[in-house]
């Protein structure tokens, strides 16, 4: 038998045999961390039984690492299918993939699972962990695949690999008494998973198409160490508190009719202000960006969508086509082209520019109704939209302050952790999925690419993900529970401006093509409050809430003091809710809490004789009695400087 | 010969043999002015030569009166077709109506009349009127009738004849060689034609059916005297300047545009400034008056639309169905549905009225595209919308206060003349074109029209016009130059809340209807700026100006402390162009005035040493040269304040 020379990272290179398994490696050798549950071969991940025939570079991961811990989900998505067979014989299994976090498995089962069905497969689950069973994998061809399938009485995975194309490899893990199809690499043994937990059960279809059979789809989590697992747990708890749909309901902020529609939000006199502050913000900061409003229809005839492309690539989103004049008429998926128009509207020269143009434009997406999540995907949305034109010359500089809006915003919101994706096109690509000039595609990447590395934000690359016009970079944010969201994608455009024809006169008097920015940092007002009310649980800063401030008098006889100072509240535009009902302050004090209204002014005998309020603020225990003059003070400060306090 | 008794109004009554004409009496009598052109006999308007048969009452007007102006408008429409038969033989006439200050006259000829033709046409019609041509009319039998326009080859005549109810009595009227059928009345002599104008010439359709021949149609106007008819000619002139689409293009505040489609504009940056001043000031307002904003999809499912009745009622003036998962959507007509929808999303009780929604939202209504006018007749229109949820007992407060916005509103912008219509409903009607509920419409028009008095408001009343649910109020306003707009209509509702099961609990925990008042002050952003444009000439008040402040050095050698104001302006958020391209301070002046800029900057060595601007203002011949701290201080307070200081 021959040797191999493998070089173990952290460790330094060693000479074995050669068919020794890095599972044989790590029992043999010291060093070698005994939570390694997966190891990457030659940068390839791989299961830790993979003999070794030639010389390689072995990494071992353990579980907390990011491939390790999907691996460890995916192996818990078998050890759970196995617990369900062993349960419920009956059963048939589809498939069991792993998610951020989380995996999920889709059962044919005769009746749904309960939650005391839950109990139990996670207890048969964690008796086959202590089981100790080795979990070994082995090629197999395509006939042998199915026999095998089809005396196990599993017809799904029959249909499974009857799809797969004929060139591919089949594989089948087996663990004790279970063997399911699988692509692998999965840890060694059951007895690696211990920090587990199964979350929730639903209804799902074959295939996800409704027309097939429904399944039970089980999703759970697994983790490499309690503590993780329970930090997890946490957060799902805080996340089902802070759910956008359920917040929103309690606060009267949105909702959706059904002779509305689907997707189509009707925003409450609450919700409303939350969306009349985010736009004071947008125009306020735009403004003082050198933006210049616009307004545009919502309907616009198909020639206009035939130019922009939109009816050729975009056209699955779009509603349905009106006949108004035997001309075709669609309300408008995107507000570029209107932009667009209003730049060529009139001649241009080098002086105009750049020209940035802002619209909080509402716009409709078809999406398939099953696929709506309240304020998350909706069908409707307003979008703090703007267009730059320039030059190349101003490129860098313009991407640059749109990059700083994006992180002024972030300081505004308390949002700390982000990161920014940058899409970049593919040279092999150019000329058919991007357009053809590469000397552009560089100088403009190099330009994306410095501007982010100046403003010093946070962002990795991924090549071959731009749009086909241009480099685009997607924005990421984690709400303050760390639960991650989309916000908004910025775009630079160099193929579209030649399309619609837009030109300025250059120094020389030559007619160039300009560059266009498309960004939104603030996104949609749909998908942005639906992060905020997450981010800070219904709880906003004092600049956004719906309702800033209660008044609470302790009883009736101080009514007419507590109205004056209602008065002088709403004469200094703060927002105020007065409770004058006959009940008790404790009483009067739990329901604004209910309402999440941060601040409660108690008015009681000695705050009428002093011209003073007693000020309770939810999150800080001490009251405080002060001057109605220095309150409102404190209170415009808070709101005009758009301070975060809490979150 | 038996004598009747005549009550001649301003004159007495005196006796006259029976079958006396006014015009006799006219010409027998001292006193009766020979300025009157017609009369009325017991209230009915007649011609002078009418017998009087039987005692009765008569009145003279002459042609300043809005009867006797008439009048004249439509004789002069037959002196025209008079003049235009001599001096055309073959041309064939159809009708010729009298409008507001004009009248026309439908031809159809061999070749459009060119400019030279109007005139000889105005030089026939005065020969033709100092022939001093009596104008006789007499009733003539159908038959008699048709034969008579036959043998005068006039088919149109003829058809015209052949479409009017065989009950109807048919008159002809004869001036020299020009007969016509005619209603009536006129006045008796062409001699009392002095004053006037032909106006324009165009195409129009034989019963303004464009499948129908092609006419001519000649505009022209007719006046008592001279300085009426000048004082006419220059309004019309006036209004041409003023024309809202010339003075949008040349502003730049919105285009249509080919791809996007008629009667839907695109407002530029110019535009949209005034349309966020308005915007502003709503905001402003109607907070003050305890209005709550919402937000409201512009899409919507069919099923809304058969609740409100818009789908029975007006479904020609939406747009058509898109079919989305096999339901239909509509893009919305109107914002009133919406905002039930909100006020019945929670409970409410007596408590929370009135309620009081609004919205400047974005409505869609299908006008065919031969009657989009310019920004006054378009398909999509931003309303200043408005809907207040109330009691009975609330009613009138609520109502009041509307007007009283009105009012301010009409105060702002410098309308001095206005008037509201109330239409009220026809009692013979109840049940069937007015909701039958007697009591309420008594007392809801009772409130009205209390509300209207106290208000001091300028109204007439119409019965009969009232929408089907309840009585409204049409809002005129007149420019600066006397031309008319209908700007608004206020409703009050007490059937929708019903058919959209709106309640409140009342004091006694009794489920109530609310009533619901549909206002919009400002109208739409596209009428509303459109009237504005007229009413200021492009030369809107400060507050509303696109550009503010024009800056310009004398010489480059100023342009540092130029822009050091430049930027100091804008820091006080004042709209500033700054003009620093080496041209003559003359040349900059004229391109300041060309673009309406209200005031300019004149900055030299003076100022630049003494840290002042010499102020020009458009309008005002003194210039002034002040401190920038000073100025700044002036605008600000000019443009916070809203002063019109210039129409």
């Amino acid at each position: 038998m021959s040797n191999i020379s493998v070089n173990i990272l952290g460790i330094g290179e060693h000479s074995f045999p050669s068919g020794i398994s890095p599972l044989e490696i790590q029992q043999s050798m010291k060093g070698i961390p005994s939570n390694a549950i997966i190891c990457t071969i030659d940068d390839h991940l791989a299961d830790l039984s993979t003999p070794l025939e030639q010389s390689c570079t072995l990494k071992y991961l353990d579980g907390k690492s990011k491939d390790g811990h999907s691996v460890l989900l995916h192996s818990t998505a078998h050890l759970m299918a196995q617990a369900v067979k062993r349960l419920f014989p009956k059963t048939k299994v589809t498939i069991g993939p792993y998610l951020d976090n989380r995996f999920y498995y889709d059962f044919d089962v005769e009746t749904p699972f309960t939650e005391e069905d839950l109990l139990s497969i996670e207890n048969e689950m964690a008796a086959i962990a202590s089981e100790n069973l080795m979990i070994s994998h082995q090629v197999i061809s395509r006939k042998e695949a199915v026999n095998l399938f089809q005396s196990m009485d599993e017809p799904y995975k029959v249909e499974i690999i009857e799809a797969i194309d004929e060139s591919e490899t089949l594989k089948i893990y087996t663990q004790g008494d279970f063997t399911d199809l699988c692509r692998g690499p999965h840890i060694a043994n059951t007895n690696q998973i211990q920090h587990f937990k199964l979350l929730s059960s639903s209804a799902a279809y074959w295939r996800g198409d409704e027309n097939n059979q429904t399944l039970q789809r089980v999703y759970g989590t697994s983790f490499a160490d309690k503590k993780d697992l329970k930090a997890y747990l946490n957060m799902l708890e805080e996340q089902k508190k802070r759910d956008h749909r359920k917040i929103g309901k309690e606060m009267d902020l949105f909702f959706y009719d059904d002779e509305v529609g689907p997707g189509l939000p009707l925003w409450t006199p609450k919700g409303s202000v939350i969306i009349e502050e985010l736009e004071s913000l947008a125009k306020e900061k735009e403004s003082l960006a050198g933006y210049d409003r616009v307004r545009t229809p919502h309907l616009t005839k198909g020639d206009l969508y035939e130019k922009s492309g939109h009816l050729d690539h975009y056209v699955s989103s779009m509603y349905p086509a009106m006949d108004v004049d035997g001309m075709n008429y669609y309300i408008k998926p995107m507000n570029c082209p209107h932009h667009h128009k209003i730049f060529a509207s009139t001649p241009k020269s080098y002086r105009d520019l750049p020209l940035r143009l802002a619209e909080y434009g509402t716009c409709y997406r078809y999406e398939k109704s099953g696929e709506l999540f309240g304020l998350m995907r909706v069908r409707s949305m307003q979008m703090n939209d703007g267009h730059i034109y320039c030059t190349e010359e101003q490129f860098k500089d313009e991407f640059l302050a749109v990059c700083n809006m994006y992180l002024e915003y972030f300081k505004i919101f308390g949002i700390e952790k982000y990161q920014m994706r940058l899409s970049l096109h593919d040279p092999k690509e150019l000329g058919n999925k991007f357009i053809d000039n590469a000397e552009l595609w560089i100088k403009t990447e190099n330009d994306v690419r410095n501007a982010l590395q100046d403003a010093k934000l946070n962002f990795v690359e991924s090549v071959g993900d731009a749009a086909f016009y241009g480099p685009k970079i997607d924005v990421q944010v984690w709400s303050a529970i760390g639960r991650e969201f989309t916000l908004a994608t910025n775009q630079v455009d160099f193929a579209v401006p030649e399309r619609f024809a837009l030109h300025y006169t250059d120094m020389n008097g030559e007619a160039k093509t300009p560059l266009c920015i498309h960004r939104a940092p603030l996104g949609t007002h749909e998908r942005f409050i639906g992060f905020l009310i997450e981010h800070f649980g219904g709880n906003f800063p004092l600049w956004l809430a719906p309702q800033q401030v209660a008044v609470l008098p302790v009883s009736d006889k101080y009514n007419d003091y507590a109205e004056s100072i209602i008065k002088e509240l709403k004469d200094n535009k703060i927002r105020v809710k007065s409770d004058l009902r006959s009940e008790k302050i404790g009483s009067k004090i739990r329901d604004a809490e209910l309402e999440k209204i941060n601040i409660m002014l108690i008015i009681g005998e000695k705050e009428a004789e002093d011209q003073s309020v007693t000020v309770r603020r939810r999150f800080i225990k001490e009251q405080q009695t002060i001057s109605v003059k220095t309150f409102i003070k404190d209170v415009k400060d808070e709101i005009k400087e758009r301070r975060v306090t809490h979150q």
